[in-house]
């Protein structure tokens, strides 16, 4: 097998490290293409538990410190997996989260771990976005992203066209009503805008748009942190 | 002035880019040594809008291309702000997070920010930790470095020496108490472990550890989403 530097093209990604290649091999076994291990490597704990593990699922490792100097992106990477890119869809009548345009890998691949965390299956994503199986996001998921439902949308429009039961809940500034103050109606999609743009203002006047509120010594939270509060608050309820 | 690319020894920092640089001059005007600006950038509008508080606040700002492109992280860097690194102590008898060796500066400067949001003011990092003076520490904080005490310890017991009466709070993955199921005692001190390590096991066994729950699909929650839970939930409280 030729390996590439990851790009968005390939029909590949890779796990670097050995924790999220452990995660990998548990969760998905089934996408597994090879496992590359460096020579230097293979008396460390981690990579024992990564041989046992090929060898129950009777997948194939190899000793390649070529291919991994070639791959990595940090120094130092012991183990790379190398997984098939796989889409989903998202569960009708299923509670979603929904991301428009995020463009920020690390706050994606936390969302995505979150989302695990408080028994949110699902996530809608609206393009233009980061690329879930990028490496960098992969990575900030922890092995999560084989645990949530993730579908693009070109549009917000076309994922209404589908989930138009779920009750739309837009998180903005100046919503009509504060998070931990009301009761959510589910099935229920949780609407995020842009780290940096937010939501469009037309959001803001929807009876139903969400304010997570904050001291007015800040301009607003963290993507990642408001999308964390919220899953933790509706996990609640 | 001769400025020299970020290191921990210097007594300066740097707000790169125009939304930090703008805070800092909003926040800290008292702490700016001087402006730099790219010369291709003067009519920028945020740009516009820092020369006019450089006017207000009687500050020097020069047209330095040169001194950017030495000083920059990122490429389309357009102003970086130079500041005085300063110190601040922890209020007594005040409510405090502490973070026990935070090692990664994304983390650490969504958690100031966060802190700003909910009113938290008093930052404890037990060392070795990062530099919340890095760049990049800086730039996560979004501003909010300027509201919030921090101070350094050498040691847990270092920092209990000064600040015993405060009621101490643990978090942990097998806590004696859920968020959200109790009333914190104030003030408090909320305690959160490294990323990778988590908190010593010794923690685990005091009445007062506090566990968020979450779903077995993920081993933990991301650092930054934990404090950021915790400090929504005490803000609440």
């Amino acid at each position: 097998m030729s390996l590439k530097i990851y790009k968005k093209q390939l029909d590949v990604s890779y796990t670097f490290g050995v924790f999220p290649t452990i995660e990998l091999l548990r969760k998905a076994p089934n996408l597994v293409k090879t496992i590359l291990i460096s020579s230097d490597a293979r008396q460390h704990l981690g990579v024992k538990e990564i041989i046992d593990l090929c060898h129950e699922y009777k997948l194939n490792y190899d000793f390649g410190d070529r291919a991994i100097r070639k791959l990595a992106v940090k120094e130092n990477t012991n183990v790379i997996g190398v997984f098939s890119k796989f889409t989903t869809k998202l569960e009708t009548n299923s509670n979603h989260l929904l991301l428009f345009n995020p463009n920020d890998m690390g706050n994606v691949g936390t969302i995505i771990r979150t989302m695990a965390g408080f028994n949110m299956h699902n996530l809608a994503i609206i393009k233009p976005a980061v690329d879930i199986f990028d490496p960098k996001v992969v990575r900030s998921t922890m092995g999560a992203l084989f645990e949530v439902n993730i579908e693009y949308f070109d549009n917000y429009t076309a994922y209404l066209s589908i989930h138009n039961t779920n009750m739309q809940y837009p998180f903005v500034l100046n919503g009509k009503q504060n998070l931990g103050k009301f009761t959510f109606t589910k099935p229920a999609t949780l609407i995020f805008g842009n780290e940096g743009s937010g939501l469009d203002a037309s959001f803001n006047d929807m009876p139903s748009s969400v304010t997570i509120q904050h001291s007015s010594k800040i301009d607003s939270l963290n993507l990642a942190t408001s999308c964390s509060i919220a899953l933790y608050e509706f996990n609640k309820s």
